[in-house]
């Protein structure tokens, strides 16, 4: 992440990393205050081990792109919302990429498990995992579909 | 991708695979018009032996979030500009999706990058072709720099 | 709607329908979450007796467009304002739809009295109570615009 | 429609319609130029046997808003396009009318289809001529799609 | 205005008026609750001896434009923030009125201002005062820089 | 107006005057280019006779307002679309004016009408041109509506 | 700054004006309700002895646009976050300015960190300050990021 | 520049500096392409004797703010319009840099100007010319002002 404050937000990546098993390093790099340190860090990922970059960062988010430009490792852009301009500055910074470097934008919410996703794809206890998390999304719709229909709307409000 | 009209959009994507040498697929599917071809399409993709759907729509783009709702696999959304209101309509559907149905948006020139990025983290042949691939880019914006302080900018202009 | 917590939101609409008589169910149907759920609910809407579905949802709003291409049932779609970017991104992904998947876009306030006026044009009662409903809006204004003129606005405000 | 220039706007609407054997009428009423002939078009219109009302307009588009003010009856409003602002401001025209008064939003290719859908419900025949419009679109894209995948995205780019 | 719920926001204008000395009536006029009374409102005001219309209003805010079309009174609009989308809504609803239709678009803090500049152009009583507005306004700005400058920012801050 | 690329668009409103009979004067004054001729035309407009003046600016339409700090005369300030951001940004420069100094913002087709309506209050001639203006654009949309109803869309369109 | 309010904001710059040692002064000048004040304050600038003016205004923010159209100084033009379209008038009433007179758009925090920048070209001290100010925001995020790496995200967010 | 397609843009910025008599020199680096480069263009900038560093590019616009957290030179940048979006990503993405890392935003026309005044300030005969450039604008304006005036708008129109 770009900045310490952001770790309110980044975490949820971790959280969910953690839940399916995936080891991953968490860590602040600032394009702008450590553009060395970025440099190093980006160049270095691959040897050291890592498959999927996610960078979240507001503002003129500069870090998901820059690092994208240092390694040819898929690369997660996420726009985290500033306190003016509600975020739409940090999404177009990050989805208006040159051609030739990718990064993938995605809402906090869904970064790491787009990581996820692409890491089962050749892991297939991951994949099993990410079936069973689909599941259990649609089991809890279902069970409070069934709680809704069944003792009607103003009660279900009522609790 | 939706709609046939895309496909002078996606075309890029397609060649970019092709000379990457990454097998691929292109085909229509219609979220609105074939939502049960959308449906055995994304359940049967895994078993067919996909590993990355790249999902180009325009408007209101409900493809590439209706595909990741139907299957692990990672789906790369890429909104399509339609004549109306420059494309943030499409790039909106796709990147506010629900927290659990990850989509990375990113836009069309990169779309194939991020898939290939994506496989080449497990195969290193690939990898090779990606760092190459930086390499001449590279190589490109060099040249042309070299170019252009040499003979100054009037006569870089002038041909 | 697409989740229980557009419950508060859309209790509005199932309140409208219950002061006009007008038989309705309310449940939960997630177009990510559920959509084979989805898919069922909208095509045995028309057998299950239901005339008109209002669709509520927020984010990358897929709901509504995916109930219309699922059956030819008039679908109004409510964009339910998230906590990022105002509702505009609800709004578009609804109001974009492609030629063909019509849906009507509208305020949740309003959701219900567009199902009332479709019903209306072919229900005498459902149509006098409707003509009331605009009289006794009429009354409201007169009542306060004559209790305005008469204090005086400094009065008014007092109060 | 609010003014003769939307007529090559409209007329998909009339066209639709016609397709649908759905009798309708085609004029030019304008909120601000004619208010009179609005009040008594919008006062009228329920006896002289309309069903639903499609307002076509842009700029500050007020017809929509102010006939649906005017009458219980059902009214599309649809955004039309002008030169300026992209028809945002067409579309919030519309979309954010004050409770109690609903305009069903949508875009002007849906707008005939919507009001079909809205007949079809106490309509047969209306109601099967829905469903078959929904298998031509799907049977339309799925002969594309088979053009598409037997020829390849090459040979069908190039006819 | 168009709902007393604007009076809070209208009372500003209504001091203003009082200030200046300037005859002003303040009431409830909805375009779409009571558009007869609307009608009746703009059409008689010329022979109530109004000479300026002053129309605040959110949403989609048709009632100047409306006003504006059913008298050749001039109309300002004052476009009032409601709690979504941030006023921009109701301020393209009113800027974009359609040829031939003015509509005199301003902020709340300003319409009553501009009436009296109007008003003032006749009135050698009003200018004055107008005058008089605008040294005031000077001279309060020049007593806060003297005061920032001989105490310096700091002192001044902490009082 | 503040250059002379903005007389094309300017002369609609030197148009209208002068149809109405209305004496008035147009010239170039450059808020950022000529500040000091802003200043002298400002301060001296009141007692050469000038009544309201229509500011016509683009981009940073820092113009309208300006002038409106540097007398007390009525001032209409018309936004003019310039290559960049759709006119966006001169209607928010002009609108978003501060508390004491009201500036009109109003689209340039409705500029002269708007001070048309200002000086017709106090002057019965202009009046009743005024209301002539208004019978003639609602008789020109009543013989349109009539020939489109009578010839049907689909004559009329082809002629 | 363009009024009393702005100084919270505006403190900013003074603060890192006295860290650097850099002399300043602090005053308020209304381009709408003190345009003489403006008038002589920017004309006068550079026989004071004034290198670069920060101007910061919300609104339709005209100050620093006329301040650069009076003097030959650079000026820097800080758009300040007003209550209503969050900032964006701000913005684009600073950035638009036409061909000819130049104004630095920056953000609050940043505005005397560039005037510092502008000095420090031909002032040796001022430049090591300003390399030494860059090796402390990189030593700030180092230190954090080796305490996040040691600890791990849970014991960091924990305290 | 970022990419020698921005070459007819900035050619402008060299051009003003040409007729300022300011040495300059131009090329291209690209922040995602040759990222090494770029770190040696802006660490070496100062000791080759470069003062200000004006940085134009378009898309997610990350070369002029690298650059400044490169070097502690003043930089400038120019948001370049791009197909999609206005521009206004590019914007946003130099004008919402973090705090620290100064980025003077500016449109293309003035970048130039901008720079020659951060000059001027140490440099008598700059500011002369400065002073000159101003007067001739000023001049500009005055004979096109006097030849519409003498004219009128009509013969001035149809040159």
């Amino acid at each position: 992440m770009g900045s310490n404050s952001d770790l309110p937000t980044m975490k949820d990546a971790a959280e969910i990393l953690k839940n399916f098993g995936v080891p991953y390093e968490v860590t602040i790099v600032s394009a702008h205050r450590t553009p060395e340190r970025m440099y190093s860090f980006a160049s270095s990922a691959k040897e050291r081990g890592i498959q999927v970059i996610i960078a979240g960062v507001g503002g003129a988010a500069h870090l998901p792109g820059m690092v994208a430009s240092l390694t040819p490792l898929p690369v997660i852009g996420v726009p985290i919302k500033t306190s003016s301009l509600s975020g739409v500055d940090s999404l177009l910074s990050i989805v208006q990429m040159p051609k030739g470097i990718p990064v993938a934008t995605i809402a906090i919410g869904n970064a790491a498990l787009l990581a996820v996703r692409m890491l089962a794809v050749g892991d297939a206890d991951l994949w099993d995992r990410g079936i069973k998390y689909q599941d259990e999304m649609k089991d809890t719709v279902l069970v409070k579909a069934t709680k809704l229909e069944t003792e009607g709307w103003e009660r279900y409000l009522n609790q």
